[in-house]
Parts: C-alpha cells; structure tokens; sequence
C-alpha cells in the first residue's frame, strides 16, 4: 500500500482470481493519516477501493459502501504499517465442520441526536446479535471479536448530548461498546444508563472494539466467533491488555492464536489519570502533539514487536473496551 | 519530577542526607520537549539544577555545569515518563572488589568547524580514554557503556561541514560515535576517514550512545565499566537491537542485567530504507510529526513494555550507535 | 532575545544605567513555545529573569516574582518574534502633567475551586480598581488597557468547575476579563452571572486582556490609563478587531498612537462558527496544529504587517475581550 | 467546499447550466491538508473531481486529468479557507476586444533525473511559450502570471541531484520558475546554470508562481496574459512582496487589479536568513510545525485581511518567485 489511494494489490488478487469481489464481506485498514477529524484518508481509501470494486461488480461505489463495512483507522505512527485487511467469505458451507464465522449488520441510521443515548446502546446490541445470527454464531461465548464502526453527528444538533464534535465521537463509541458488550454477555444492561456512558469504566468488555467517524451514518456490525458449517483453520485469539505496559496481555492474545498471523487489532488508550504504574505520562497534555497520536505510536509498536511485522490495526479510544486505561488485541492466525 | 524544573526530589534527597551532592558524577535524564533545535526544557532543568546543586556546594552553578555531565534528552513520546539518573561515587574505594566503575572527561572546545570531522573523532576517542583511566577501567572490553554529548554549532560558520544545523548535530554523533567506537575496539581506526560519517553504516559500536545539543560546547564523555576497586552490586548489561521492532534485543539487555532495574538507555532510528522489515513505516515523510518524536515514542513503549517502567531515556540519532536502522539498549540494575 | 533563557539585552541596559531594576514594574512578552499546558519557555524565561534581576536588587528572586508581574505567552508562529517588553516607572513625579500611568495588583490566591466562578470576577474588578488608585488613574474611561495573568488551577480539584485544565483556563480568563470590565465601565456587573462566562458573548470590553497560565496562583493585574502626575510623551492606543480579518479595526489603534511605537499588544480568536465572513476556516478541527497556535500565527502576521515589526504580543483565548470571533489591539508609542 | 472530497458546488453549476464542463481549462485550488509529503488531500480532490467531471464529459477521469491543469496547494492554516478557483474559457472568439487571456501547456514527463537540471528549465520555458501562443498572447510583457505545476520524484533515483524528496521538490521549483522567468523575459538565460537554482537567488521572477508534487509527472503550465478576441472586464493585478511584512506590496497587487475580486494567488517563504527586518523568527526551527504551514498561515493572513477573505491561494516554496524572503500577489477581478 504506496498510499492511502492505492488498491493495487487487491485489484491484482482480484484479476489474477485469488479473490472474488463477491465474496468480500468486510475491510478493516489503517491509513497514513493523523487520525482526527480532518483526517481524510479515510474517505481518500473507501472511495478508491469502492469504484474498483464497482469496476468489477455490476454495483454502484455507492451500493457497495452501503453494504460492506469499511472500518478504517488513520495514523500509522511509530513502527506501524500502512495496511488493509480483505475479509472474504465464499458461498459454500463447510458441512461438519466448525470454524471462524463473520457476520455483519448495520443499524438504521443514527442521528445526532441520538449518539451516545441509550438508543444507539440498544440499536447496537440488536445489530450484534443479528451479526451473529447471520454467521450463525449459536451463543455469545462463541463470539471472538465484535468490531463496530460507529457514526459521529454529520453536522451540529442543539439536541445533541454534546456539541463537541469530538467528545460526541467518544460517546458514540462508548455507546457502541456498551451495546456490543450487553449483546456478548459481557455488560449487566441492567448497569447501563446514559451516565454509565464515559462515566462508569468498570463496565467493559474485552471482546469489542470501536471506532467512530463521520464517514458513516450508521452502526457498522462485524462480528467474528465460531460456528457450525464454516470451514477449520483459522482461529482468532482475544486477550485484554491490563495496561499500555501489559506485554504479557498482548503476548496472551497471540498464543492464544496460534500459527501464521493473518492479522492483529488492538485498541488502548492514553491513562485518564496521567500516569502508568504510577509514573506520569505526558500524552494527554501535549499541545504539539494529539493524545490518540501518542496513543497509537506506543501501543502499535509494542504489538508490533511481538507480531514481528508493522502492520497492525491499533485504534485508540478505548472506551469501556477492555480494562480502563488499558485495551486489548486480537490476533488472527492461519494454524500450521 | 512534575516538570522539566523541578528537581525537587532530588533535593530532598540531599536535605535528606541521602545524596551527597560533592559525590554526583553525572546525570543523564529525559525531559518533556520536543527533542528537537527548539526544545528548550533541556536548558531549563540544567539551568534548575546547577542552581540547586550550587545552594548545596561552593561552587557556582557554571561551574558546576563545567564539571558535571548532563545529559538530557527531550521528549517523552507515548509511555515514557520524564525521569532523571543521577550517578553518584563515594569517594572511598572497595578494596579487593570489582565492580561498575563511572568516569567522565571532556574534550576542549569543538567549533562548528571542527564537527564532524576528524578532529572530533580523534578528540573523542582520546576522551573515552582519559575518562577510562579516570575510573580504572583497563581494558576496552571492560566498558559496559560511552554516553557522549557532543556538541552542536552555537551559530552558523562558513566553513562548518554543514549549513544545515540538524544535519550538523547528525554528523557531530557520527563523529563522536566512531571515535568512542575506536577507543573501545569496536572500530577499526583505519577505516575511518570524514567520508565515513553517515556514509559507510557498517562502521558502528554496540556500546556507544550519542547525544547532541547547543547546550554543550565540547564533547562530554562518560565511561561506565568494570574496575578495581569499586564496590560490587550494581551491574549493565548492553545489547544490541537488529531493528526498531527487536524485542529479543531489548530483552537479552535485561537479562545481561538481573535484579532491580535502576535504569535503562535506548537509541534507535528510523529506518533510512523506509521499511522495516519490508513493510512500509512513515516516519520519516509525515509533516507534522518529527521522525524522531515517531521513533522515541515506538521505541520507548516497547523498552518500557519490557521494562514495566516508563522511565527509560530513549534518544533517536543513532548513527553508528548499533546495527542501522537499529541501535542498542543498556540496563542498570541492582543485584539480588 | 536569543532563546527563551535570554536576558542578556535586559542585563546589558542595566549595568550601562539605562534602566534601573528598582524601577521595573511589568514584564510582558513572547517566547516560542507552543504555549500550551506543555509550553515551559515562560518558567524558564521569569526563572532567568528574575535570578539575573536579584543578582542586581536585595531581594530574592521568589520576592521579585511575587512582587512584579510578568505576563509570558508561549508561541511566536509565523511572523512573530520573540520579545519582551519591560515597563518601568520612575519614582519622580511630574507635576503638572498628565501621561501614561501604570499601577499593578494582586488579587489573593485563587484556589481551583474558585476559578471561573464570581469569586474571581470579583476579586478582579477589586483589583482593578487597587491598580487604578495606585497610579492614580481617577476614572474608568481614563484606563487604556487591562492587563491580566490569571490562575490555572495547580492540581486537580473535584469542587473546581472542570474538570478539564484547559477548560479552567478558559473560564479564568472569561472570570477576569468580566472582573476587569466590570472596573472599568464596559461591563455591567448585573448581567454576570456564573452562567454568563463562556455562556454570554456579547458582554465584553474592548480594553482588556487576560492570560492564563499554572505559573501564577492569583490574578496579576497591570493597568494602563492616563493619570496626573506622570510625563507626558508616552501614549496608548485601543480598537477592537471585529473579525479576525479586520485590518481598518488594527490600522485604528496605531493611528489611535501615533508616533514611535514601543510596543503592541494583541487579543484574537478563532471564530467560534467555524466561518469568518462566511467562508469556513479549519482552526478548531486541524489534530496536528493547535487552534490558538493558528490564530497567534494569522493574528500575529495581521498586527505584524501594520506595524512592520514582528515584536508584537499575540495571545489567542479574547473570551469576552473584544467582539465575539475578534478581539483588540493596543499600541503603545512615543510621541514625536 | 466541505471538505477535501466535496465538488458539489461545482457539480451544482454544471447541472445548473452555469458552467459548461468542456469550458474547463484549469482548476487552482487549496486544500485543508498539511502540503507536505504526506498531504493526500491533494490526490482525493482530484479524483473526486475528475470522476465528477468524466459523469459529464465522455472522457475518463485519467484522460481530463492529463488535459486539465489542477494545481492544489495543501494547507489553510489560520484565516485561509479550502477553495478551488474553476477557470473557464467559451470558445466563442471576442473579436475587436483584448481582455485576459488563459494558454496552458504540458511538457514531456520529467524523470527524477531530469529534476532540477537544464533539461526542465528549457522545457519549461518552452511550455510557457506554447501556452502564450495557444492563448494568442503576443509579447513576454503582456503576460501577467504564469502558474506551474512541477512534478517530484516518483520514487528514488540513484542519478537524481538529491536523494532528499523535500530538496528535490525545492529544485523542481526552482527549475520552472527560471524556465518560466526566461521565457517571459524576466531572468536572463545566460546567467541561468544548474548552480543557480537555489544558488543565486537574485534571479527571480515576480510573475512565476510554483507548486511542485508528486502528483504529476510533467510539468503543466497555465499562463494568463492579455490577448486580442478575448473578452474584457476580467484583469489581473501582480505585485511582488520585499519581506512577509510588505502590506504596501499586497495592497498594490489589490490596486491593480480594481473591481470585484474573484481570485487571489500568493506565494511567499520564510526568510532564510532567520530575520524578518532584523527580528528574529522562529519559523524554520520548529521542530513541531513545519516551516511552510508557519509560512501560509502568517501570508495567508495578511492576504485575507486585505481581500476581506480568506479564500486566498497561497503557496510556500518562492525559490526564485519574487525577492528572496518576499514573494508575489496575483490579484483576479471582475472589472465594474
């Protein structure tokens, strides 16, 4: 990936035939930008990869961008690598056999109004699970990773629980997290109000992560776990990270996949409380440069370390995803 | 430390009796700038702690600065943490014992027309050897570590080997790289020649660490090593790192060095090629973020992850400081 | 001024006799810092200024500080230069005249809880009013400029307003340019209510101008008007700027001063909509530069044009100083 | 212009009838990017545009790319605001009238290897005469402006003059702007070598404006000038800045061009001398904004506040663009 407006390399697998535009469900990449709201290669890639895909599908760019979640993250700092991950999933089932499943599923859309209220909870979490059952993914313990691409207000709303564009984002996601969370088992609804939302971190899940962007309207749902009828052999492994510092969480989630690493995810965030195991960070005071900026050039490049490669999905703004202050990773492994 | 000017704890520590201020050798630290011409926190703690140290000594604080290196790094990028080492000797010696010894020696005056070139490379290696004898260190393979701080232009000079003021900082810890490399043997003098600054990357010391900055106007060397006559018990263990994402490099240097960490010194780069381990980095092509603030924030966190401790002074410009597009990492630890 | 450790100019004039340290009353200037939370240039700068100041006076440097206000802000983008202007004061009178006066207060120290709140409005305006009458400045409309340092709070407090530092700083500069309007008659103190800070922009006066910052822990306040007893010569001059792009409302305070100009001093912000003249500019939402970073370097450029020199005090954060989306220039100059 | 892929405007006016799409000669835009290496604004617009475009044109978006000059500068820091000036020509003659005329012109793609030599000098120079005589203007006199495109490296050469993309940029600038300077008759070619570029910068033109980047490959040329049969009441005013400071200089490009404006094209560069009219500036030493975004945001400011807009083209980069440490405003507007 030359830039963020490069999709060579798929369009060459796609004309050599070893992927079928059909058959691609999902992307998830990481692009050379600053991360921010005006970061636009976001919108450079998805509008470059969508008129290749339509040139070789009888859809428009506009269809296809409707129908295939598109989660993109800008900011490859540090060691990290400017990639794409192709999700494909072929037509035919794998009788008797039980193995990764990927479902997707959108929400109606999501006005200002309604990011970061128990609306966008409850939406999600219907999404969720009919991600799930569109995988056929029988039972929330099943369930690998939910990745959720979450909307930011398209423009300003008096009625907005925020009128920060930004500090609207961060509910979105914490909505979005939350309502993964209550879908997977992993949050008690009955914990959850609208104040529970940046407000009460000790409800999370290590199994969601969240992304929020005004390049889309609505709740994107992929979610990955295991299921009946999916062919064997590749697995993905989920572990929490503690804190930034954890390398044993994130060495936890690579064992827990092992073989040919197809692909990592991780998500953390720069400690509310200024410091890390006691001694103080200077990420979130720093004028020059954004805190997520900061966030991602550490974490991506402890991940990266262990995976050995920069090309890692590391998204900050981890909120009521995993740990507070820490996050986790998710690895996806080919098994020998 | 809850500023670049405040040496607070350090100060109690004397009024406490802990610390002797006639038995402070040198001090290598990080502060939170930007690392870069017009970082100014480096100054700004130098110019704090003279004045400290001054209230405790009769000496005055310039002269103090003469005598004591200081060797301060700027930016604390992602999980690292402003901290400060201060390396005491007590003036009595440990008979009968062997252990890890400090000395320092300056060189006279660089001018701007003297770095990067010979004179600078031979200047230092004498240094490394005075500051070797100074401590009793007797054999080249018996230094553990050189931390130099070498100088930068104080004002532009037709004849300098670079108009450029960043590019002449690189070529002054190119110079005092290769003359440390040559006084310990890991350099072959004869090779050596002006063209091979920054021209010929094969020529490098595992054991050799570089700093340069306005706020020095000579090299300042500092030589830890094993000698007679020093007390046992504290111990450095160096390795080096192939590339940024070598976490076996970083994790042979902590097992070089069992017990309590007391500190630890990293230098890395980014990779000239452009890629590590052929994938694409953006450090070096991003406007907006310093290729050096990129690099310290992605090898801090994975020496910090490695570590469990934000406190690790990472410095970028490792020019001939261990393997190209690498560098090296040296623990000091206590010993159970 | 060299760096922001540079007093060397300031130093010279006082050993020629030029200017003589009893004399001294305010400091303001700029020192190329990013002026943020991080910015530690204006600690360093009054550290320098204030050791090499007591070198010459029997006082310490801590007395110095508390005793003469000296309003640093960080950020010479663009066309600014770094620079500080000293206002000193002889202990003559001139009698029979009538001319620039200049009287300083202190406020007590405002604790975070009290920040933004109508305790520091109040304890403001009363310290306007202490300044007025200590340079016999007799009526509000005889008062030029306000100049205010205002506090930031030192640590986080749970009763503090918010819980954000940089919200804080806000609301203590909106709290003291409320206090400060209120003195001089451009702000009626019936309509300030806790809810009218950062809630109400049209109340606002076109002759005041705060700063913020955790250097200070009470509002320093400097006062500028005209008054008998001093000598004539000096002038100021005020306008407000309505827009950022307001050239006839700059070009109006220097023809408001005519003569030698000595100094400016200028106040801006980033429109809060988003649009100036209804063309949208991309301040607030750029995650690389900081929005007041922009502002100093368009503002800055804007006053330095006009007045064909860089020296020029800009500082971004006009909460009710000046129109809402502008702010206000002051010139001052020395008479033909 | 909402952001950086946002051509609805200009789609408006085509379905509206207002402008004819085959009319488009050449597209002049700014962009919110940070207009440095990793600026992908650029490249969005662009082909946001050319697919809008090919929906109405039975060309593709590669041919319109080739055909229609778009000239994209990256960065609208501080006042200046994302636009893009569309310049159309009908091809009904005016004959009897003589009015500003547009002539544009390709030269053959230019090899990283051929950047900054006489090779693109006199291609250049070629270019600009071909677009003079396809406009019909007569004489180097009547040529009012000439705007170049200057290609970059593609990827690394081992024969190009640098092996640094910044500095070679810098040459390819410096190339067409003597190129473009000989052939309206304002640098003598004789004088010209390949030393000169960025070597004597007392060769200039005040009538050459210069973006250069990796988004073309050739040099593309648009040259405005005064020709019979074409229609008047459109002028172009142009007037050279001494220093960034010069408001006299900027006021005359707005003098020379009375009537409603309708586009401006300004091109300045931080002094490299340190010094703007003997103050220092901090510009080219800040390790934490880039040079040129410091540049655009302090010109572009005082461009906007004479225009009372911020839409103002403004470029860094003036090697040989006006006089050194100034550069040039080139005013359009509509005549009353």
């Amino acid at each position: 990936m030359a830039h963020p407006g490069d999709v060579s390399e798929l369009a060459a697998l796609i004309e050599a035939g070893e992927v079928r535009p059909h058959d691609i469900r999902a992307i998830i990449g990481k692009t050379e930008g600053n991360g921010g709201l005006n970061d636009f290669t976001r919108g450079f890639f998805t509008q470059t990869l969508m008129f290749m895909l339509a040139s070789h599908i009888s859809e428009s760019p506009w269809m296809l961008a409707d129908r295939i979640p598109c989660v993109l993250s800008g900011g490859t700092e540090g060691a990290l690598s400017p990639h794409y991950m192709v999700f494909s999933v072929a037509d035919e089932a794998a009788p008797g056999q039980r193995g990764l499943a990927l479902g997707t599923a959108f929400t109606e859309p999501t006005p200002a109004r309604q990011i970061g209220r128990l609306d966008q909870v409850e939406a999600v979490a219907d999404a969720v699970e009919a991600a799930m059952r569109a995988a056929g993914i029988a039972r929330p313990e099943d369930v690998a990773l939910v990745q959720v691409k979450a909307p930011a207000a398209q423009e300003p709303d008096p009625d907005a629980r925020s009128q920060d564009a930004k500090a609207l984002m961060a509910l979105s996601r914490a909505a979005a997290a939350l309502g993964a969370g209550i879908a997977i088992g992993d949050v008690d609804a009955d914990l959850v109000s609208e104040a529970s939302l940046l407000g009460d971190f000790s409800l999370f899940s290590n199994r969601v992560s969240i992304s929020s962007g005004v390049e889309v309207t609505c709740n994107e749902v992929i979610v990955f776990g295991y299921a009946e009828g999916w062919s064997q052999g590749i697995v993905a492994g989920v572990a929490p990270m503690a804190d930034l510092l954890d390398l044993a969480g994130v060495q936890a989630a690579f064992a827990a996949a092992p073989g040919e690493v197809l692909g990592v995810i991780a998500k953390g965030e720069p400690d509310r409380s200024g410091a890390i195991r006691g001694q103080r960070h200077t990420m979130l005071g720093d004028t020059d440069i954004d805190a997520q900026r900061h966030l991602r050039g550490a974490l991506g490049a402890i991940v990266a370390a262990v995976a050995g490669d920069g090309r890692v999905f590391v998204s900050g703004g981890a909120e009521h995803q995993g740990p507070p202050g820490g996050g986790l990773v998710c690895v996806f492994a080919r098994q020998g």
